[in-house]
């Protein structure tokens, strides 16, 4: 290694259509003119993370982190939007069994696509994972990648959140739209770390998170590498590569990343030991807890519900000064349109 | 999906020992003040490169690209750094089974460890694929991600190439890092994408190339996430997580970047199918193969060689116009210290 080499500097200032009210602010430290958190109520959370973010960034204290180690990890589902009352990527898969039901008239009797088909969600339930696992083959696999990512974005552009009927990229939470552009003006290099799909995110993190494929990390199937027409395409196999949820988040991370993020934020036991991974190896990091507290405006759930469970990791988030947010009182608005 | 979301918009200006130097320089498309390429003698590759660079940077051009989509990707060995006699990372395998030699007395008779210890090489090839995965195992396995790091790091402070006497990483092309520095600072964000060991690779990415461990793609054994002492640790075990060579090369980018690339370097059959991939899938793409022409400062090898062979891949960029760059004629200097 050559130990004269200068240290590696990186300066990535990102626009997105929230990020851009930031953009004329310095990268340092530098007192904000107006508040970069507009949608928190003042209060220890909010402290917490600027507290934090003003630490790491001030050039020669003792805490400060090179920009290019500014690495924050997110989970999306439950925390950058909303996943009740059903993981939104499952309403996928449903809403494709429906679609290619006209093709397949044996799911007609058929579990556990004959239970998507009626609605009997009991019945799905019993199908377990293995039932799940044939859903996703028969809506996620069989096409190209690119085809793939063409379903996803027409399913998105007309599919409706039953509740609030809106379009579920319209369901992700203002305040931390407004935490991912503070932290980029910071510096920071912003990932989702997700057990939803990487392939279902990947189409639309961008506009709508301000977060580029590259650093989308998630669930995966293999795929297989072809000429098809002379063109080369990527096939989609029903056949599983990856789960990036529990210990499998720390993975991913290692695997894309890399190298260990300074700040992690989730809001179920799937994120315990990311938070872990992130904050318990050393030096100032920040983890931080969506607490699902307010079911008039979202929903209220923690220890006991099927999607998103926090239990564990509420219970760890006290023991390890994690900040736990709530979404009730710390939250001045949770979604753009309220 | 919210069409009135502005495109996103990023720039990443990127200092290195060698960057700094361009660092000066507009983003889009300037007439540089002096030559980016002082390495590259004037030429067809030269100009294909420049050519390219100039057609997807110019705002407002018909080929223009904007910054989030100008991902590059280059191979590591033979493309970046020197290859040959062997791979650097088969050195590494064979000084670490020597280093591990004294706690293992079995090895003194037990293939392909005595092989390796006897300096063998016949035996040790003809302990085949399998031989290799052993020791793999026993060399990149039973440790943790920051110990294997760590042990990369001081192996490659002290080995030294047998032809030049020199640390592997200063056999590292000149001409290629002058390149990378000259599309990072024209708005391209550069990965590699390699067959090598993806963790052997990360450690010195960053300083040597000016490439964040985030951006490096490759093969990959798996890893366990465990609590040990209280402290969240991942064990690298000895089973395969992926092979990022031929056909992998296409996948690992689609996994880890998820979307195509615009330009492509490699120098070897290991590098077709990526090649094909960026090339072959639409819009204005840039190939480009380094062709080991130049035994005298280097070596000379394409169609008969164990590591780096380039023959189906050459007869390739003759069909796809890919640019092949003779070291020996194109290029002024190879390593900087010459």
């Amino acid at each position: 290694m050559r130990s004269k080499t200068r240290p590696f500097t990186r300066r990535a200032v990102l626009a997105t259509t929230l990020g851009a009210t930031l953009a004329g602010r310095a990268i340092h430290g530098a007192v904000a003119q107006t508040d970069p958190l507009p949608s928190w109520n003042d209060g220890s959370p909010k402290q917490s993370i600027t507290d934090f973010v003003a630490r790491v960034t001030t050039p020669g204290g003792t805490e400060f982190v090179p920009v290019e180690q500014r690495i924050a990890v997110f989970d999306n589902d439950g925390t950058l939007w909303c996943e009740h009352p059903m993981y939104v990527q499952l309403a996928f898969v449903l809403d494709r069994v429906k679609d290619l039901a006209p093709l397949h008239p044996d799911w007609k009797t058929k579990q556990p696509f004959q239970a998507v088909l009626e609605g009997d969600m009991r019945a799905l339930a019993a199908s377990g994972e293995k039932g799940l696992m044939e859903l996703m083959a028969a809506t996620h696999a069989g096409m190209t990648t690119d085809e793939f990512a063409k379903i996803v974005s027409a399913w998105l552009a007309t599919a409706r959140d039953p509740r609030f009927k809106r379009p579920h990229t319209e369901l992700v939470y203002r305040p931390m739209l407004e935490l991912l552009a503070y932290l980029r003006a910071n510096g920071f290099k912003t990932f989702i770390v997700s057990g939803g799909g990487i392939e279902f995110m990947r189409p639309w993190s961008e506009p709508i998170y301000g977060i580029p494929p590259e650093q989308v990390v998630g669930s995966s199937i293999k795929t297989r590498f072809e000429m098809r027409d002379g063109r080369p395409i990527l096939f989609r196999l029903p056949e599983l590569n990856f789960i990036d949820d529990k210990a499998g988040k720390p993975i991913g991370i290692n695997q894309h990343i890399g190298r260990y993020p300074i700040a992690a934020f989730g809001n179920s036991d799937g994120d315990l030991e990311m938070l872990q991974w992130t904050t318990m190896t050393g030096g100032l990091r920040f983890g931080l807890i969506v607490h699902h507290t307010d079911a008039e405006r979202e929903y209220a759930y923690d220890r006991d519900t099927h999607f998103g469970r926090l239990d564990k990791a509420l219970d760890a988030a006290a023991i390890n000064k994690w900040t736990v947010v709530s979404m009730k009182s710390d939250w001045k608005r949770i979604f753009a349109f309220q």
